[in-house]
């Protein structure tokens, strides 16, 4: 720190202040303005040793060193509901300390949890990719399919998938998900956007036995066993992707690719969802959709084929990253 | 206060200690150690002229006052799920705080909330009244039938229903409800009771079109428009309430008696629904069951009727009280 009390400049950071010297300092001399424009790749993390988790980082890429956001300003929720519900103001303090070079945690010292957890809801959509409604064989539907998981099905981006004594049909989808950064209702399609805060990767693990044969049909129970909705690594911010309906999205197993689209061939993309759902229901900061799977899952192979102890999914978008879960 | 100064009273209270004069000061005298064992009734409200909402309270009996049991203890979470994530702490608190005669405020002050908001999970139960599977003319199901709504259509328990410009065919279901008071998984039925907080009246308003007809026939939809699920008036923990299990239940619209049964009709009881919910995820302080409704249903009616604005639909379940909801 330069000049100023790193006290007094981050209360004048907090404030929203041009505050002299934080653009010029000792530490930034090198870096200027266009690092402004750099991806923000917001997380969860536990710092190693610490009991309090989760904490509010940036990772500087995927893999890459954690700038401990709570640590810059401790006035910032620890929480990324807590944080999306403050809206810009938290975006731009997290802007702020990107541009600091603070608070660098190095990666071996954080363990990132799901970017986002317990949110009011995990909304999710069936049958959402052309391409894997021709391999169902059945009709692209002409309103989207929503149903849910509980938020406890939530795990971080490298957490193990247990699974449950009470199904053998366990199945991968990989899926991009988005998550809300503004309260609204009955949002109409051109300002959906500007209701999401980021993008992210995760995986919507289903027991087709219990979606598809089992609880009246209702596929809830099939799809909220604990684990059963890994996310991560990082919520993108949505100024960080350059179309997010247009990235490559895949699933391997033990390595073996499985499943491999594009978000091109999504039916409703994020303003069609979002003018939907928010049609019936509030949708709050930190609620999560979850948007469909491409064609793959092992359910519709020949034979069928689903996840044992052992397998590593590994679930990845272009421009947003990779989670890895193993099968335990 | 007698003899102790109020601050060392509360300190000592909450520290649990055996505090002098807390039975038999002036305050006190009258009632006796009898008042102990009576009908707990935990809410949420909201005080007049308060910004700050909720509060955590105890109605002294259905309509009365109400303790305000974050004035009695501020270091109380002001929230329902927060005060049951403290466990038995928190209900020794209120325990005393109900024998303390504070804090007391008069029932015009306040505007009850529903008694938990922003759970992690609401869940509900299909077709699990004798009578109503029989008015349906469907088999009695030999697994509870899980389905859920979003935290975001909870509303107290005199708030309004809003009809949904979506529908047409907004039914009526009173519902006995529970809500998870201890932190589980893989609960068995003799140990699953430890596990709750107590029970609540629940309505469990249901868009019958795009729950059976729309969506993929996935019934979150037509569960879940904002307003769906008015809840309370109150928490009334399990020792206040003589068998959850023998309770008379009953749906009046406009005064009309529309359902009428005991909640011995129910096929999975609480401890039944406790084990097998958790044997697929786990449950979590906050958590609440909509257990299912018995028969008179707006749908099933010859010819069917549903609710239209001006309606008023009271719940209302022996023992826990009435919920009284206009339809807007």
């Amino acid at each position: 720190m330069c000049v100023l009390s790193q006290r007094a400049l981050l209360v004048g950071r907090r404030l929203g202040w041009a505050v002299p010297g934080s653009q010029s300092c000792c530490k930034l001399g090198s870096r200027g303005v266009s690092h402004l424009s750099k991806a923000m790749r917001l997380v969860q993390f536990k710092a190693k040793g610490s009991a309090v988790a989760p904490r509010i980082g940036l990772e500087e890429k995927e893999g890459g060193n954690v700038i401990d956001l709570n640590a810059f300003d401790p006035s910032l929720p620890k929480t990324m509901r807590g944080f999306l519900e403050e809206g810009d103001a938290a975006f731009a303090i997290a802007k702020r300390a990107q541009e600091s070079g603070q608070h660098v945690l190095p990666r071996a010292e954080v363990s990132l949890l799901a970017p986002i957890t317990n949110p009011d809801k995990v909304i999710c959509v069936g049958m959402n990719y052309v391409d894997h409604c021709l391999e169902q064989n059945v009709k692209i539907p002409k309103e989207p399919i929503i149903f849910s998981k509980f938020p406890s099905s939530i795990v971080g981006p490298y957490d193990e998938i247990i699974l449950p004594a009470e199904s053998n049909k366990v199945d991968w989808e990989v899926e991009l998900a988005f998550v809300i950064g503004k309260k609204g209702k009955h949002i109409q399609e051109p300002d959906a956007m500007s209701h999401v805060a980021g993008f992210t990767v995760a995986h919507d693990v289903s027991a087709r036995d219990w979606q598809t044969e089992k609880n009246g049909k209702q596929w809830l129970l099939g799809k909220t066993f604990d684990t059963f909705c890994p996310l991560g690594p990082a919520l993108v911010t949505k100024n960080s992707v350059s179309d997010p309906h247009n990235l490559g999205i895949r699933c391997k197993v033990n390595g073996e690719l499985v499943q491999n689209s594009s978000t091109n061939q999504m039916i409703f993309k994020t303003e069609a969802l979002i003018a939907w759902v928010s049609k019936f229901v509030t949708l709050y900061p930190g609620d999560i959709f979850l948007t469909g799977t491409p064609p793959g899952v092992g359910f519709f192979r020949k034979p069928p084929v689903f996840l044992k102890r052992g397998d590593e999914v590994q679930c990845e978008i272009d421009e947003l990253g990779t989670i890895r879960n193993k099968v335990a």
